[in-house]
């Protein structure tokens, strides 16, 4: 799997600014053989774990995240950025580079005894992801698993999420 | 499924603003029976259609889109908020209540021959998906229909999209 996905990354050079290679996954959302395949062994990964929802990180983690909790036939639970959810939330600030940003969750979106999967396309710092896994938990939910696309490994973002289980499909 | 779905969106009040009252879809996703039934709806009416891609909008078309395309087996492809498609883009603007939106999709996400469902959660005014629509088209693609969870009939979105197929699940 990792090889196949691998094969239809694209590098872009300097993107979104100077000095940085941007892994584009967009072409892994493009071929139909190589998403089924993803979703589908993703699926059997969580199947039968008694995994309660998946929660999807806006916004590739959507397209991730919603395909796996159809094929699960469990609820997706989106993770936005802030104002984007409509009814009471809770909130995660987390650092930047420069400055912070919010993500949110609708407070009864999960509940206690709820066991997830925290989904999205890529693992670079840690930083969206930790306080996605973070807004889960303040949900009541235990956060069984993190799991991505791709991760950066020279970025050390497993560090930021040692006390999760971390699983990425493609590493660089 | 229409009033399977109404009896789970909710109706929140002043939303984004006063006076507004916003249809929270989330429900929606996180109801496994009924985003289940849903999606395979949906693919059950394009099935046999010779639909190649299916477009989603983001972030909420994101969440139905990807879905679909999973089941029916075609190439899933984002259109995009400005700046976050790293590749060469078409760009279309479209008009706000003030001021303007753009909207992006990578250049070699479609090509002549497709034919294309473009999908989004709600539609409102119309501005988003016509604009979603013209760039398909710009990448050379035909857009078969514009499929909808929700459509808010007085706010009249399907005069903007008249030209084009339109198809929503539920109607306010």
């Amino acid at each position: 799997m990792e090889k196949q996905i691998k094969a239809v990354i694209k590098d872009v050079i300097d993107f979104p600014k100077k000095g940085i290679v941007f892994k584009d996954v967009t072409p892994v959302f493009g071929n139909p053989a190589i998403f089924k395949k993803m979703i589908n062994s993703l699926a059997k990964r969580y199947d039968g774990k008694k995994i309660s929802a998946i929660v999807g990180v806006e916004s590739r983690g959507f397209i991730i995240g919603a395909p796996l909790a159809y094929k699960l036939g469990i609820p997706f639970v989106p993770v936005r950025k802030p104002g984007k959810l409509p009814r009471e939330t809770f909130k995660e600030e987390y650092a930047l580079e420069y400055g912070t940003n919010t993500l949110e969750i609708h407070k009864d979106a999960l509940k206690k005894g709820d066991k997830v999967i925290i989904v999205d396309d890529l693992l670079a710092t840690g930083g969206t992801a930790e306080a996605s896994a973070k807004l889960a938990q303040r949900c009541g939910a235990k956060v069984s698993e993190i799991t991505f696309v791709v991760e950066l490994d020279f970025l050390k973002g497993r560090d930021k999420l040692k006390g999760y289980k971390v699983f990425s499909i493609a590493h660089y």
